[in-house]
């Protein structure tokens, strides 16, 4: 269980229940998952995220799918279950296939092995980087 | 500076030599990173490290620019300055351009805001996520 | 489970049982939580911690509340759950309110995003934060 | 050098001058930090970044002091330097003392502590917390 | 669960099966874990991930069971709560005793500690540690 | 700079240079290294840190040097630079050679690469690690 209880329709404010229905609409499902749920305590901080992950996952100069596998590389790096959970699930409704997941694992892993040796060594950045 | 020397090429063993080698091939380019010449101090750790970066960053399911913008994920989330400079390098040598990378850094701090979120909510993952 | 079986008062050396009832008396509860069961393995890192907790939590220049919310913003950085789940709980206790909890992650949230960006961008130390 | 260069106000958009115009108003300075220089590049995550910091860092059910030494807190287990050196300043200039940021180092290394002990061991969450 | 589904020796390509079979003849035991089950979705990873651990585990200048608890350390300051289960288990099939073990976790929580406490005041690299 | 000026012997208070004259004795050098001098801002704080330190650090079920290693380890994953300076000279004045360091190295990495795969896939616990 959560460090909250996880609001229903019924126990949400008005204002949460907006957010409720826009996601909804937007992901064309029922399910509304438990994050939203967690945070409908505080519906000016769900509005805000909300609003956020609208504005920020749609299509632009990255594709939504990119984005998301972005997402679930941030989480690894992170270790957050939750998030690797929910942004797995919403890459592949977004088109992630069995290979592309594949590959992206691969760079997760290698990027957390560079980044253990960089880190170990503290290399010093070249100067060829800062220009 | 580093925990250990940077090697040139004339302190590197002829098999470091010889990833040197690879990379300026492979790179189209004279500039060895100092990663690569910290490495340089175990050759096999620099040989498996070179190799898997070979394998795992070449085109496939994901294009390589889009495996560079998650490895940028992965070495925000890690704090690692190293692995930020010179995978942003490697990012805009491969045809990121502003508007991606201004979208790129938008998920990563969208990413980093849910991810402390749900860290500190511990939210339970979705009965729906798990299928 | 944890790595480690949980002690019982019973199966607790009687330096253990000590510390577990100095915590049970500050804390006016015959509860003794499962972090400190695990310890139990090792009395003198039981003891060094939980003296460590004592002499660091007790009011001071910052009252305890806010420690317990300082303690649930590094938890949450670090991805620690069981530390986000027992430091939640302990700020309740000290008077936590929902509006508090609500602002709390809201910081936590927004020092995300922004740590997020400056490891992402490698910002330079202003020389006006050096003096 | 950060992966951008900073933008000057000549250099910044409009836009993005607009927020360094607020920066200055509200802080009572004429410094505009690096870090809002380096996100110039990108006037749309440089507004929403700067809305959330006016929101969220104003005076609530937490106190803005508060609110600094939670960012100081985060930025410290997340290893961002810029970010501990920002908030660190902003926390003095809103009245953090010595003896404040002596307990606020003291919980910080303390949480760290059992962290990185509930996380090795494994610890489960216990019954009492879930309620 | 997972975001995969565990794959069984009947599920799992020959390729994988391979690796199976080779975890079970260096270890001694029927049970392949949860681990390579997921990652067999991807027999490419797997081989490679594989026979990094059969090269890096191996004796040489460190032994086996030191390199255990190194990999516990890694795992706790990254809270990867699976690979904390996994590496104890791997560390007390190779020798480690309660003695040992506690004191890893003495050491664990100490550099958690300081490494707080470093990244918290941006100690600046002494000049004697950078010859 | 760090966050705060380092404090000369001249500028520490008693208490504090009770602290460097044991550091000094116990290690053998003149050097006191910047992390003290820092945290010499507190007395209480820098007394705790080092008697810690002199208590977990010394020989017991673990050597010295394996001690030093596990703490580099703790610091590559936490991306602390100054840490894994501080400890990597530590652990070389202890008699880690170059073959050491190299393996070190490459367990941190092998460890960040299978850390990062457990947590995008989210494996759940074996059974047979619970045990």
């Amino acid at each position: 269980m959560a460090v909250v209880p996880l609001l229903s329709d019924a126990e949400a404010s008005a204002e949460a229940r907006g957010v409720f229905d826009e996601i909804r609409a937007l992901r064309g499902t029922d399910h509304v998952n438990n994050f939203w749920r967690a945070l409908a305590h505080d519906p000016a901080l769900l509005r805000a995220t909300w609003d956020r992950v609208k504005t920020v996952m749609r299509p632009g100069a990255l594709d939504p799918l990119t984005k998301e596998m972005v997402y679930i590389a941030v989480s690894a790096a992170n270790g957050c279950g939750y998030c690797a959970h929910s942004h797995t699930a919403a890459a592949r409704a977004k088109g992630m296939t069995r290979e592309m997941h594949a590959e992206l694992l691969a760079v997760i892993a290698l990027a957390m092995h560079t980044n253990g040796l960089a880190s170990a060594l503290q290399v010093e950045v070249d100067e060829a980087f800062r220009a």
